[in-house]
């Protein structure tokens, strides 16, 4: 197995890659949005095409509840460990259009970024890996490692579901050694960073109810509790002054960690300064006797992420609304169950509902925390593979966010998964003008070769089947 | 003056005169929407050319820097007084649309009911004044007192700002002996009501700024003040657990009332039991020690109109959003003020506002609340006409809404304003699926065939001069 030659191939094809991108990233495959379910069918098949024509085998668009799965794999490595790469070709919706300043699903290149809804979050990152295989099939006709790329299409809608249900169904054919997720991000465009540790998280939306149909606030106000103000008591009242959680027994299964541990974490994550820099604010928020880096990693945290009630138009209308709606989400961290919050949760909020209106809470989606040591040699292969890849070593950072597929695949197939992230601070993920750095699609390449390469030296684990594809 | 012949033409072109206000519904007139100028000015249009065909004169579209204002008068009552007659014809936005059982600008008639935006707020109101005019017109060639017809459409922007304006400047061509304004509710439909008072507001937006663009709650949940949570606490803080309001000085000005006028509000205005009824709530909410009655009337309230931030669509995107709106009223009474209250608001918000976020606070409108003495001759006189239209003597109400241009009338014109509502609480007013009941827009022409018969009786205000129209 040559490497060097698949570099060489990768470096002379990466315009055709970039446009090859970009056709990936015109699919508005939106997965929360039902108006765009064609469009994710219609991604997912141009990917599995694409799968196909690069040299990948058994190549399937396998039907879920939800949204389709892509596999692909390649498996004649005979004695040689098996890799499972995860993505997700599903997308964040692109709202609000207004702040777009090009088209979300027309990507475009300016300067040295991919602009588009996708381009990073993950179509970019996951492209790095299939571009890495292509590089290697078509120079050295082989890989060093056997692969199971496995694509899904629902990540963005929070619980990566159906995902789950196939994971649980197929974890006998899904069996590998050790998984690789690109979906995570790096400190700055030297700085590569392997996640070792992500917060899960439970997603959920709180409705309150008041009048049975808007009422004249002349006529009303002043007698009747407005379902706007009665949802913004319950969430005010869901932190206390010092930005801790209310909700009781909230914090009991959260584990501390020691000295040692948060002494490493100071050393190689990012600083105050740093994240506040990224974040783009002037000053910090929340539990005091954490760093920022700890809050957003080790700490769980309750975020609102949307509201509406009442009239949003120009001007004002004088209603007092009949409903009011919030969207949350929890970010939970070990030792807490997605489960165990929500019924926290549930009942917190029948405790301080006031009894002048009606509220509903609806769990949307929940993932757990997942945590993989920082030894394990697939984590040393990572690290190997971005000193080539970038010319640096990577840190071991904590995310904080949730990938659901990596706690799964602790938890169903027991593998741990290298969080090998490529994206910036500076990418836009979820947010208008979403972008993806393309000297790091090119270095993501070449990182995910060396890793292929680094990983065929991985022990195999106990009872791996080289199973010839899925059954379906 | 024959107003029995009035009545009975009404009567017979009863039919015709629901048809005539359908075509005034179907205009969508909605002032505080921007894509419905135009529909405005037609409605507006369409308004001035019905009035020049009943027979009033010297009809003008008065243009303003808003809505234009529609004017008519008749003046050729010898030495009787003058009565001003105001209208609106512009009418709320109709959303949530999806909410309506029939398209809020396709009147239909439903058993007893016209159904659409407007027909009863203030449409179907106004047009009943217009209709007697007719009927006195038609069979009398004249009328038995001189009429100022005067029609704005700003009263839903809430201000009825350039409608201010105008009066001032036009302060002595406007002169009258009263003003009548049928735009408010009875109690019911055999329970005529007048309207001796009624509040003021104080309408303005609230934002609050957080990070420059959206961030993920999963990378930064924890460490930033998320600006819909800060909007929650700010929202959350006005009011204490007893429902009152907490800006300091906030019920510096507000006039208590004496036993015997609390004991006629007992006597006359809806019970509470009424009230949760209308509102169609199980249980009511506000400042104890007042009934709800009291509480919509002679105390002040605050309300929360609407509220927007983050993600609204389907399903959940984990955002922690760069800022969040909510729109709020102030309902105020005598002796509180517009302008000392946005002080007041003002104040107290740079105080609460917490140092991690960026809060602005917009004014969008305001009025003075305003009252009559219940034993002026020109309240006496409706309450006369309404026994003869209904069958039945009103009771004199508060009114919790605001109709500025009744304390207008009384702060730049000097002149008392009879509120001779048609509107019964079930009519849906601001909300979807408004209607008009129609034997009260029966009742309401002969009501108002009756008033103008009674008003001719009323003594003149000194000063009143003869003016033809208005200067333009």
């Amino acid at each position: 197995m040559k490497p060097l030659r698949a570099i060489a191939y990768a470096r002379r094809h990466s315009r055709r890659f970039v446009e090859g991108l970009k056709e990936f990233v015109r699919f508005p495959s939106v997965s929360n949005q039902p108006k765009h379910a064609r469009d994710v069918r219609r991604c997912a098949s141009w990917l599995a095409h694409h799968l196909q024509s690069i040299g990948l085998e058994n190549v399937r668009i396998l039907r879920t509840k939800g949204h389709p799965i892509v596999y692909a794999g390649w498996q004649h490595a005979r004695g040689k460990p098996t890799l499972l790469i995860y993505g997700h070709y599903d997308v964040q919706p692109p709202e609000p259009l207004e702040e777009w300043k090009t088209p979300p699903f027309e990507p475009v290149v300016k300067g040295n970024n991919l602009h588009g809804r996708g381009a990073c979050d993950d179509k970019g990152q996951l492209f790095a890996h299939v571009k890495a295989i292509e590089s290697y099939l078509r120079t050295n006709k082989a890989l060093p490692v056997n692969v199971k790329c496995i694509f899904e299409g629902e990540e963005e809608t929070g619980g990566s579901e159906s995902f789950e249900a196939f994971v649980k169904q197929h974890r006998r054919a899904l069996q590998a050694d050790a998984a690789v997720i690109s979906d995570t991000r790096m400190l700055g465009p030297d700085r590569p960073a392997l996640g070792y540790a992500q917060r899960g998280d439970v997603r959920f939306e709180l409705e309150v109810f008041g009048p049975r149909r808007d009422l004249h606030s002349g006529n009303f106000g002043g007698s009747v509790h407005n379902p706007i103000q009665a949802l913004c008591e319950i969430i005010a009242g869901l932190h206390d002054a010092d930005g801790r959680v209310t909700i009781p027994g909230f914090y009991d299964k959260v584990r501390e960690w020691d000295a040692d541990e948060r002494e490493y974490m100071r050393r190689t994550g990012p600083t105050d300064a740093e994240i506040l820099r990224d974040a783009n604010v002037p000053s910090s928020w929340g539990e005091r006797d954490y760093t920022l880096y700890e809050r957003v990693t080790i700490r769980p945290a309750l975020t609102v992420n949307g509201i509406k009630g009442g009239y949003q138009g120009a001007g004002i209308k004088t209603v007092i609304p009949a409903r009011a709606l919030a969207k949350l989400s929890i970010r939970i961290v070990p030792d807490q169950t997605p489960h165990e919050i929500l019924e926290l949760l549930r009942g917190h909020i029948e405790r301080v509902a006031p009894p002048t209106v009606g509220v509903k809470l609806r769990m949307l989606a929940g993932s757990y925390p997942a945590l993989v040591n920082r030894n394990h040699p697939a984590l040393k292969a990572a690290a190997l593979a971005y000193e080539k890849g970038f010319g640096a070593r990577p840190v071991f950072l904590r995310s904080g966010g949730s990938v659901p597929a990596a706690s799964m695949f602790q938890k169903i197939l027991g593998i741990p998964t290298v969080l090998m992230g490529f994206a910036l601070p500076e990418d836009r993920i979820h947010a208008p003008n979403e972008r993806f750095h393309l000297p790091n699609f090119f270095r993501g390449i070449e990182t995910s070769i060396w890793y292929l390469a680094a990983s065929s030296r991985l022990k195999k684990s106990r009872g791996q089947q080289m199973q010839q594809g899925l059954p379906t």
